[in-house]
């Protein structure tokens, strides 16, 4: 066993962009002796993983979380004295690599030197970059903001007031965004085509790009939101201002937008908007039950790939009969329903796009009807539920209370629909339609304006008749479907409200003409930006006071007097 | 205005069936001068609603939940004295409708009648009905027990029993079930053929078995299992035993379970026991967000109707990859991610077939990762995460973190399998091969027991050049997969461990016979097997001590005696 040296070096509260910590820790690897390194600002989690790779002097664990640590586990003494002794050479020879002299040192300078620079990019650390972001704001910039470690408060004033200006806040921690054929911060390389993406997901969206390309088709612009964007507190801003933006462009035709499940009074309102577009739209909100296959004009992926084979294919659907524009219903859904699992599968498909909506076999608490025998909002009772159960015969056979309640929605003036199940088959009532079609015809008669629709579930050997069950519910001026997914859909399409305003509007122009951008932070961006053939300026970066947080608050103090 | 009469009657302790008391109310409604009328057991939610018709009077207000209430509204006192005159003979005048000669008195004796009876349909009350079935298991027959209002606790104790003697107790609250061509309680008369069919859920089978007769397939067996099944408590043993004789069965070529979402752990548990079968098996938990599109042989339906067009197109599905036997790996898998929407909708996949699945992304609160330095269990991590990014560049930038944690979980001798993503495209590491394939070789060579899996995202005019890549993981030894689904798909197939035993298996003779049964409660339920061509007994039931439950108590105390 050789001896081995392990020695640290903490310098308090410095700044480095992580590029330069890199190159450093590599330039220190490749010195005779030196057998491992760390280069790492002092969080605890950097702590542990140094102690991982049996990097942690008691020395080094003094380090805060500003600070940057420097360890040289090397085979002697001397290896380690040399290492060290070449850390500000390493750093500076990273330096001079680089041309400086045309590199502005602001982002106000970089606006003047291009000023058709239509966005920023800021990777600077997360503690600078709401600032960095709010002055690219100032300026009337787009901004796709990769860094991570951003506030959530920070995000929402960000993203407000980018919205006042018509102007989009990618991110924080917005991996990736292609914008007019040129990838911003991570993205593929990948054909120009009709469809376009809005994605609270970073890999998520590079995956359903490459493989739409894989796929041979192509994006028109994939726009970058960042992974709390569809969290309750910022209420999918970015995505909201996306998927208009994408609604109206004309070499848009299919939209694809993709996140982590979302917040339910946003994936509500989102949905909402998505239909309100009229485009096919390919939703994947991974881990968000899907609630349906197919609602009107949206499609629900399972999966990312699933999701680009969707969309490619949604391309060359020509008419969609959803598209065609039917008048809206006003007031809410009552839906009365005998078979429990109808009503569970007409909830979770309903719940996606009618607000608030209430039931005894809800799907989330809230969702929770306190009162089964009374409705409220939209409302999906099961009337087969133990509590309706005792001492009385199953709604499948004695429409008693179907009947009672019917009324009483009916007296309702709040009331647009009435939604119901019809279940046929062996055990069930002989003859359903004859109780309640005449219910039905009566309600039409009186409060035509209520409409009235039914499922029937059943087969043409059944003992019931389908055909004459659904003829005489028709007759009495019921729309009947033969499954819940088509009544499901249905109902969203006459009955979903169209969102309000997403603020100013993102001028299409500044997304399609030729990209050109200003970066502020890592580098290797603004290089790809110019090996993409954008123009591009990079900022010559530094943080305030040097990153020295004291300093820069009394320079900030200063400054506003 | 005309004056109206409202008069009520409390029959204490009195049990009637639910069918004699929807008979007694239409014979009221029917008297002349009735307006309307309430024939109700007392309870909460019953008065409630004879309150919301206009019919709660204060002397009504006094019944109990075990108080049979008979309330007459009618246009004159002696019409209302009329109709309570005649409630007696109404009552005895539905009962001499049916010929009562035949009628065995206990479930014993009817056995003895029709000794060929596999099938006991328990419909009667609920505060009755695990006794019933009790009986039943007893007799050793298979329960159908439609009965709702059963305690949780008598279902899993009924359950255990019925499980130990390789019967199925189908319910409580079970509405449906199709055994051998013959409905069961509520059933649509659909087609025999090869789609077997378990469900937790009455219209769930109901909606699926009609659609696939209309689609032109047919059913061998639809297995009802209660709502309840599935939930922690009861751990789907009817849905386990159902899938498994549905395997086993030669007539049943591809497989349906529905129900709504699973508890997390009995899904794992049901869903690795379907993987088990080697049948297509198609899957509509609803509201459960699907693990993938595909898992082997799991197909992941969104809805009642598409759960049926997948079941017929299986059908026609001659030959499947995934049914091919791999070997399994023992060990844990471990995902090292740098895409954190990839590392979320693989853990979406595999926490529906491996358990206990851990991750910093994780889909439920229990599968936090504490530290996600550590890995514990199958652990899939984010190496993107916020936490690790103070400081340090993206993993997708910057390999050293996850070489480091690879040479960590290769250290692991509890390591089954590393899974990792690789990511390419603009911004990303220029040759990520060069530094990961080397790495990968190391632990396919110390360690060749471990399988390592890669996910490449990217395209064919990535910068990197995604073939060289590709093949160069390849030949480090590592599994290549281009998309996230893939990669799920194999890792489930690798992994996915073979479940326990089911208890007894039931016999398929006791399902494939012609089906005889034994009916008690709702004699609508004995017309209608009768009329199906079944051979069917109905039992005159009566509750003990005519449904006086002190008495009831008593008696059973002397009888133990």
């Amino acid at each position: 066993m050789t001896m081995t040296v392990i020695r640290s070096e903490i310098r308090p509260g410095a700044y480095y962009d992580s590029a330069v910590l890199m190159q450093l820790q590599r330039g220190l690897l490749g010195l005779p002796g030196v057998l491992d390194s760390g280069v790492v600002m002092g969080t605890p989690a950097n702590l542990e993983l140094l102690e991982q790779s049996g990097l942690l002097t008691d020395a080094a664990k003094k380090a805060g979380v500003n600070d940057l640590l420097i360890v040289v586990k090397a085979e002697s003494e001397p290896a380690t004295s040399d290492a060290f002794a070449q850390v500000d050479s390493l750093l500076a020879r990273r330096r001079s690599t680089v041309a400086q002299e045309f590199r502005p040192k602001s982002l106000e300078t970089a606006v003047q030197q291009l000023p058709e620079a239509g966005w920023v990019l800021v990777s600077v650390p997360g503690r600078f970059a709401a600032g960095v972001a709010r002055e690219a704001l100032n300026l009337n910039r787009h901004v796709f903001l990769y860094s991570d470690n951003v506030s959530l408060e920070d995000e929402v004033a960000l993203k407000q007031t980018a919205q006042s200006k018509g102007l989009l806040v990618m991110g924080p921690d917005c991996g990736t965004a292609i914008i007019n054929g040129i990838g911003l911060g991570f993205a593929n390389r990948v054909r120009r085509g009709a469809i376009g993406l809005v994605g609270a997901s970073g890999t998520g969206l590079q995956a359903i790009t490459s493989h739409i390309h894989t796929l041979g088709s192509g994006v028109s612009h994939a726009i970058g939101a960042g992974g709390r964007d569809l969290k309750s507190d910022v209420g999918a801003i970015t995505m909201h201002q996306g998927l208009d933006a994408l609604a109206r462009d004309p070499d848009t035709r299919v939209i694809v937008i993709v996140s982590k499940p979302p917040a339910p009074e946003v994936a509500t309102r989102l949905l909402a908007a998505a239909q309100a577009t009229g485009k096919p739209i390919v939703v994947d909100f991974i881990g968000y039950p899907p609630p349906a296959r197919k609602l009107g004009n949206l499609h629900f992926a399972t999966g990312l790939s699933e999701a680009a084979e969707m969309a490619v294919k949604q391309l060359s659907v020509i008419s969609d009969q959803s598209l065609i524009t039917v008048p809206l219903i006003t007031g809410y859904l009552r839906g009365l329903f005998s078979g429990g699992t109808l009503a569970y599968e007409v909830m979770l498909g309903l719940q996606a796009v009618l607000s608030p909506i209430y039931s005894n076999t809800p799907i989330t608490e809230s969702q929770n009807l306190p009162d089964p025998l009374k409705s409220q909002a939209h409302t999906i009772v099961d009337l087969g539920d133990d509590v309706f159960m005792v001492g009385r015969l199953h709604p499948m056979i004695d429409n008693d209370l179907r009947l009672r309640r019917l009324r009483q929605e009916a007296a309702d003036p709040e009331v647009g629909m009435i939604l119901m199940d019809v279940v046929l088959g062996e055990g069930a009532h002989p003859d359903p339609a004859s109780e309640l079609a005449p219910a039905i015809k009566e309600i039409r008669d009186q409060r035509p304006e209520i409409e009235v629709a039914a499922i029937a579930i059943g087969t043409d050997t059944d003992p019931q008749n389908l055909e004459s069950q659904v003829e005489r519910l028709k007759a009495a001026g019921a729309v009947v479907f033969r499954s819940a997914a088509e009544a499901v859909e249905y109902v969203a399409r006459r009955m979903t409200q169209r969102p309000g305003s997403v603020g100013v509007p993102v001028a299409l122009v500044t997304l399609n003409r030729p990209l050109a951008a200003i970066n502020v932070g890592l580098e290797s961006f603004y290089a790809s930006l110019v090996g993409q053939g954008a123009q591009a300026v990079h900022v010559d970066w530094r943080p305030p006071a040097g990153g020295n947080e004291k300093l820069a608050a009394i320079l900030a103090k200063m400054k506003k007097k």
